[in-house]
């Protein structure tokens, strides 16, 4: 982030997400009901950039069975310190995106009920992030061995080829999603609020802090996977990132993937104004 | 309308307008907390276009007062029967818009405790009617001496010659409104709706009805005149319709009309896109 | 009010209430999209309870009219100055309520769409107030030959002597309610807010801030008179404070009182918890 | 179900449910995003009651899993043909519970984006279920060893026995809940449902069906575990149906079971009326 100052003033006193440490270089974040002590983690720098994704697994065991599929797969990988985090596992996958494993964080106290903390959009966790690749159907695969499974998908008609995938382990409709095109690039980090409601507030509020251009598409409904109402904001360095509420529960292994052909049911089923071209074409470097 | 029962499956199936009574040629159509038996007629026609804006006066004496007015201002004017109305007078105004006024309607039971019958948007009443004309200015005169106040205008920056006057009589914000352009054309009617996710579900409910195209801009926030949270629909013959909630009251006197320059207020504090040319530009003739 | 820290942190830190002028012994408040100076004065007092009711007449002249009317009827009146209003009548009416009038107040910047000042339940306006009276039917006339009229009342079956008059000005259900008790006493005043979760949101800052013990009936829906969705709060000193939204608009003639007859419709269509005793019996003195 | 064209009434027609199958004797319902063919199976009966919670395991290999399990306790089992399920294992746990599993089930079109089909409370998914016992300790344990994790309890102070303990599989903070009564007996199934205004509607749509009366507890806020906001409905045989929204999400190892103490703690941070006392004893017998 080239001014930290500036992003505090976006993330935390108008999209209301919780600071659970600062110091002059960095801030970690949350949403009011996660206990994990960040989910998003801003650092000043000169360049603007993407460092990491980051992954929680279960246990310390899953740690280790991570490491060694990683090592029998070939990817150089290494043990970190990082703040706040248990030994901590970096990695960059086959397609280019630098990744980071850890089993647990330091525990915050959960917001949830803490109501005069609510503010903003309310964010309450982070949800998803999005990739753009020119290997979807490679991050598919690689993602799936990790241990994802697949909500829904889009495909070209006729060659099957896939354009979107998403993909989940924590049960509902994605945790990481890819798209093609240019990349590895980072798409965008995406937090759940409670309502819509929340949404429009939240678009009234960045107006009344001067972030009104942030707003770059919606408040409006995903016609295609997930069917979510969002809006999709710019951060102060462009970095994209979505609120948006109603996500649904999949968990069991009889309900099969979801083909998604936007041309023909989209057309016929949604409503508003399409991306704009800065949606569909810009996104994060990762660094 | 070309097609009374594709109106009549945009109006009342999917907006939720309540029919007071209708004929092969007539629907008259009024919001759920309506006691009055119409706010809306709508007749089977080869050409499309808006017969006459109606207005409602207090007693019958102000329509002999009404009818007197126009006399001295040189109006030909009409008495009419017309269904579910006490005695009618009809006139075209000094800038070409035809109107017609009545004191009494036939009382129909207001829905707004049968919540059953609320669906599709819910809307509540009909709330005000935009008007585009070359003659802001004559227009805002002849309004004024009927009795509407202004409570809002935007004004060119040095000529402060009128872009958009909006004209009041039940306390809210605008009644009436006035906008600079080809004209007499009617540019919509607006119903209110309770909250806003009445806004977000009636675009869903237009998108499953297959009347998905009919969204031309929004949901949105106006941040000029009114500050409404608005949605604006095509009918199925074009006219436009706007769905919005959260006006606010304006009574008293010595609260001046509150002038409007977009250019510098408006860009500072707004959020999401601009309206589509279709907004600027499209309308209803009068016929 | 005893505390008047105290009555400022639930006001206007709580409710969110918007601060117009304050000094050591008084505080001003308003609404956030009001812009008369004032709704709401408070004052710091040994005993607790209501000075007076103030109500804005249209005009100058109105005044004189309603000051002659006052004479007729043989009721001793003052011309007081009251600070941010214009001249002002004191009366005390028949039925024993202590009245203001005056026709205009300072103008404040009218703050809807200043949505960073939005907190608590987002409170617009002043809407209604409730009295208490043995006397409803002689309140109804008195406030009637004032200029006020009947939207809705509640019945004895059998006798049709007057239970509850709720009697309006301003084209909604009520500016002004009588109830049938001992009195005259001031049950409530009532201010709206823009949609039902403001009222489900300000029950949980009221807990988080250690007022959760304020909260006397509701969020509830009343199927009674006016059909709003209701909060019922009590202040630092016990004085009464409604929250709701959704009132319907009545402008027209023709449109006649509606009698309720609680016992029958009321069984018939309700839900929820009926009101506590303390909400039947208790209200504030006049002083 | 004593009358099953009641229930229908009242679990389809007015809260929602879609129905996946029905015969004279048997309604098969689900929630608007549920793939999985039934989360609540009503049987025509003379006697009512409920005759067994039923769980879904991920996988045929954990379902035989499960049977050995209970093998090994000593428990007896039955493998029964349940229609739209795959083979169905039936059991009483040691507390007397008639429980049910199986794998896979029919499915059903997810009808989440189906707007037009979102009636009622748009109940999205079954979330969990509670049950009275005294043996609430036992309970944890029992299943504690089945795979369920504790996310939040109450327990007496000084003793810290268990009065209430809240388990879960599916990553949010309950899919049964113990609580301390007589028993065992079903408190409640609960729904949850997209947005507070589909709780507050609901109970408008209940008291326009002539269900007015089935509302017992709320709206409101649980300030104990969970902080939904519900409300608590009675079927037409009495047995117990909660709605919520806005459950926490809660996977990681780190994070302890938050226990309650509800005098303290409850006292400073709630609002609104305590359960009335039906909702404290009554509830379904297992048949």
């Amino acid at each position: 982030m080239r001014d930290l100052a500036h992003s505090r003033a976006f993330y935390v006193e108008t999209l209301g997400m919780l600071v659970s440490n600062e110091d002059p270089d960095t801030l970690y974040l949350r949403g009011v009901e996660e206990a994990a002590h960040h989910s998003l983690v801003l650092k000043r720098s000169v360049q603007t950039g993407c460092e990491r994704l980051g992954f929680r697994v279960f246990t310390e065991e899953d740690l280790d069975l991570l490491s060694a599929h990683f090592v029998e797969r070939g990817l150089p990988l290494s043990w970190v310190e990082a703040p706040f985090q248990s030994r901590t596992l970096h990695v960059t996958d086959e397609i280019g995106v630098p990744l980071e494993f850890c089993a647990s964080m330091k525990v915050m106290e959960r917001a949830i009920n803490r109501f005069d903390q609510h503010t903003g959009a309310c964010p309450l966790r982070l949800d998803h992030m999005q990739v753009l690749t020119p290997a979807v159907e490679r991050a598919c695969a690689i993602y799936g061995k990790m241990g994802f499974r697949t909500s829904e998908y889009i495909a070209d008609e006729g060659t099957d080829a896939l354009r979107a995938v998403f993909m989940q382990r924590k049960g509902n409709p994605h945790d990481i999603v890819f798209m093609r095109n240019d990349g590895p690039r980072l798409h965008h980090v995406a937090f759940t609020c409670p309502e819509a409601h929340h949404l429009l507030h939240l678009c009234d509020l960045l107006a009344a802090a001067g972030f009104g251009r942030s707003v770059e598409w919606g408040p409006g409904r995903h016609f295609g996977p997930g069917y979510a109402r969002f809006v999709y904001l710019r951060d102060p360095d462009g970095h994209r990132v979505e609120f948006f509420n109603n996500h649904y529960q999949t968990i069991d292994i009889e309900d099969e993937p979801l083909r998604w052909v936007p041309p023909s049911k989209g057309e016929a089923s949604r409503w508003g104004r399409l991306s704009p071209p800065s949606w569909r074409e810009e996104a994060t470097a990762f660094v």
